[in-house]
């Protein structure tokens, strides 16, 4: 059985994780979000494919869910010495790995095979995919009329800003791979990241969205909220702002109503959400431990087994 | 009294400092080479330039002479397990210098503000100009007929393959005020650096080679070596290779002639020295203590004051 996951950053990190710990890596291909993707300093950063290679590779800082192990400061103490612009945290082994990728791409080595090779070599056995060969640059329409990027608002404004609209791009070229995993995934699954800035930018790329409605067997979509909130990041902002006729996991079924079949979240949740097509479904979707990541594989299999 | 000093890496940038330490430093201007400056992993690096600089903003790491203090090695090992070429050493904090650099001469700011800026944020008050805008680019010919780029000899092969010829580029743009400095300095020195690596490709550079030559104040040379022989690095073996008609002190004057007027080396080494043109002088120089470096200065001075 074939699976695919669309994913974002923290959440969609987790969600791989789960999936890699249970079943066949070989079975497994994620998509990833390149909406954050942008350049800093020269260097071409690849905040979610990091996040979800750095998590499948054992390398993550686990608390935190993003950057690594073991990391270190010292080249962000001499970019503050240096006047350097310092807003975007490079930690010293992070740094070593833009570096590397911009050398590769400046090589002419194609996006795609650079993600392969660096996937490999930091011992990730799944198929990790960037949605596009370049950024889909996700950028804001603020509520006073401001046009903000991703990483600006993000980093710099903390998610601060009130957002009106989320708008990436949607020309980029499709990376290699990916339309062939959509179509040809047994089982195709959103992953529990933010919805509008890790999964909605993905499929508003035209070619994608097409080979998801296109698609034969199941697409299901997992909630990113846990009692109703975020679990971390500017989602509940985001949902208030963007999604204002609903809310909490009412919300979610409504961003994925037409793209998914089913929104797996916890049963104590589900009581009074309405969908015309979207079909709520019990599931454990706390990520943070070995063994509550293998309930919630056995719950999306048990759902797959009763189909 | 203006000074100015053509300087390498090493033993360049201890020069450098016994000035510094000893002379107000804004009578001070330092001419740094550049043929050892290269591209590496995307990045540019300027391996002499920056020895001066960390140098005299304290930064540098003192025991080996060349890298900072407070040094990691976490890129560096994320470089080795990404498969990177890792032959070269890049520590954290050096890192981001580099990565500050390149992206700063991206931008389109010229290689000579760049350098400006740098050394200002390090804290350097005298001038470090590099020689030219862009990388001398030596290279070696080798004794059997292969051609090498410096870093590939010198760190790659640590110096070892016999060298026939070295040569490096002529045509690159001199920095601003680099011809200015060698004219209207009152007094030029040639630090004890490596020549052929550091001193002869900066006079190989026509417009420089003209202003040392018809310069009006003396151009003094101080030796590199210490009793007989070099403090570090290859000069041993390229002197008994390129200088096979004189040893040791004897063909620190053989380069020298014609361009110093006097040479600057310990009082015991000066015995037997013969030169149409160059004169030895008794001189203290070593310059590993700051008691030391002050001696040093010292016996400059007393020579220009005997003038």
């Amino acid at each position: 059985m074939r699976i695919g996951m669309l994913c974002g950053g923290v959440g969609g990190a987790r969600a791989a994780l789960a999936l890699c710990e249970n079943l066949p890596a070989d079975s497994l291909t994620f998509l990833v979000n390149t909406g954050d993707d942008f350049r800093h300093l020269g260097l071409e950063i690849w905040p979610d494919w990091d996040t979800v290679v750095y998590t499948l590779g054992g390398l993550i800082e686990t608390d935190r869910g993003w950057g690594r192990q073991d990391e270190g400061t010292k080249a962000m103490e001499e970019f503050s010495r240096l006047q350097a612009p310092d807003w975007f945290h490079l930690g010293d082994r992070d740094l070593a790995l833009h570096v590397f990728r911009t050398w590769a791409l400046e090589q002419g080595c194609p996006a795609h095979q650079v993600a392969a090779q660096i996937a490999d070599r930091l011992g990730v056995k799944a198929r990790v995919l960037r949605l596009t060969q370049s950024s889909l640059a996700t950028e804001f329409v603020l509520k006073d009329g401001q046009r903000m990027d991703f990483q600006t608002w993000f980093v710099r404004h903390q998610g601060k800003p009130a957002v009106a609209q989320v708008k990436s791009g949607d020309g980029e070229a499709v990376t290699p791979g990916v339309l062939e995993t959509i179509a040809s995934s047994d089982l195709l699954l959103i992953a529990p990241s933010n919805p509008y800035l890790s999964i909605l930018p993905m499929l508003g790329v035209p070619p994608v969205a097409e080979a998801v409605k296109s698609r034969q067997g199941p697409t299901w979509a997992v909630s990113p909220l846990l009692g109703g909130k975020a679990v971390k990041g500017p989602l509940d902002a985001l949902l208030s702002e963007l999604s204002p006729h609903a809310r909490g996991q009412q919300a979610i079924v409504g961003v994925y109503s037409g793209w998914a079949q089913n929104l797996f979240l916890p049963a104590d949740e589900m009581d009074g959400l309405n969908s015309a097509d979207v079909v709520p479904r019990p599931c454990r979707t706390w990520l943070n431990t070995p063994q509550r990541r293998a309930d919630f594989v056995a719950d999306i299999m048990a759902a797959w087994k009763a189909l």
